[in-house]
């Protein structure tokens, strides 16, 4: 932490937080939104029918929109956005190169049920926010309309081929894994995470009590998930 | 044609232009922006850097932001945009299949040259609609400032490593090939393209002479784009 990078240093908020924290968070959300973003448009590109292809490309324009929204943010606390991006890469990349779908149905569960997961992880952090960089996190973590689009077309799928469920069931297991290992990577790559995550601040110290409690609540999220999709967790 | 596919028909302007020559030419392009927009994401994924990737996804959420416009259009006309593209998804999609990047630079070279030679074709043809469509067609069909980018980093690669000219000279001249046989294919697919691009109207009949001057036009753009990037044609 860098002697400048006190919290009054903020501009617009976030006066609770220093910098330094802020500007992690905001490049591994970035980063994340830019590959989810890519990842939809392989997804797209393997979908049968232009209906399924638009609406793919319609939910990976809404994740790039994010990045941008992450990028401008990052520019305007004086961060080079590539930079504050570069820790988060090696966790980010790892997570999608062990989860690669192996068809577009894959693809639209752990759009829905990976990114969930890491969409509830953000989340945890965000709550220690000020309210615009907390509002900020809120926007870019939700779903832009697309969880019910998801729903829809993997319960259509299933509904047409009953086999796809077993499939998809263990599909979904792998990912809370895997999805799980990443935040892990994550919080041990950069300690103002960690900081932020439990408790507020940095310096707070490990609270392991509410660790578990995320821990909980993450798994039980990713169940409800699961869930809807008529998956069994 | 329908019966009530009259010019009269037409909302909102190209009263000069069928409604069902319309539909074609908003449907192949819709589809032409869609696989481009998808296609530019592939690249992203596999370029090196989070700028070069940043820079390739925002001209992916341009191109996409252009299909969203053309099937807005499509509905607005009566038209149902997915079956307004379906003649034309053979055709595009076997251009895809036969100028399959084999990385990120090959991609660059490829949104700019051989979607420039698309974009001209097309652009042949909006010169006949009345102001709003032949409007939404030259906006669809601007670069968005992508075409700057594209000379900028392709020009930056082959400076560091200059073997890359000729290889990229070759993919060149493959993808006018490839591009040209993709644009006779929509108009063989659909008379009302070819009486559209050759003499403003359906029944203008086939006028060699224009079609001759039309290829002359399309290859020299395409001599300029290679000049620029600094490839032999």
């Amino acid at each position: 932490m860098s002697a400048d990078a006190v919290s009054q240093d903020v501009p617009g908020g976030s006066g609770a937080v220093d910098r330094d924290a802020l500007g992690d968070l905001f490049g591994a959300l970035a980063y994340a939104e830019l590959t989810a973003s890519l990842q939809l448009a392989v997804d797209a590109g393997r979908a049968p029918g232009i209906r399924v292809q638009a609406a793919l490309g319609r939910m990976m324009t809404v994740e790039f929109g994010h990045f941008e929204r992450l990028t401008s943010r990052l520019a305007e606390l004086g961060r080079d956005p590539e930079e504050a991006m570069a820790p988060f890469v090696p966790a980010i990349r790892a997570y999608h190169e062990r989860t690669m779908p192996s068809d577009w149905l894959e693809g639209l569960v752990k759009a829905y049920v990976g990114d969930g997961i890491a969409r509830d992880f953000y989340r945890e952090i965000a709550v220690h926010l000020d309210a615009p960089d907390r509002e900020l996190v809120e926007q870019v973590l939700g779903d832009g309309g697309q969880d019910e689009l998801v729903v829809a077309l993997v319960t259509e799928a299933i509904g047409a081929d009953l086999r796809l469920s077993g499939r998809l069931a263990l599909w979904g297991r792998r990912l809370v894994g895997e999805a799980i290992a990443q935040t892990q990577f994550v919080m041990v790559e950069r300690d103002s995470l960690a900081s932020l995550i439990l408790g507020g601040g940095l310096g707070a110290g490990l609270d392991l009590a509410e660790l578990g409690r995320m821990i909980t609540r993450l798994t039980e999220a990713h169940a409800a998930r699961m869930q809807r999709l008529g998956l069994s967790a």
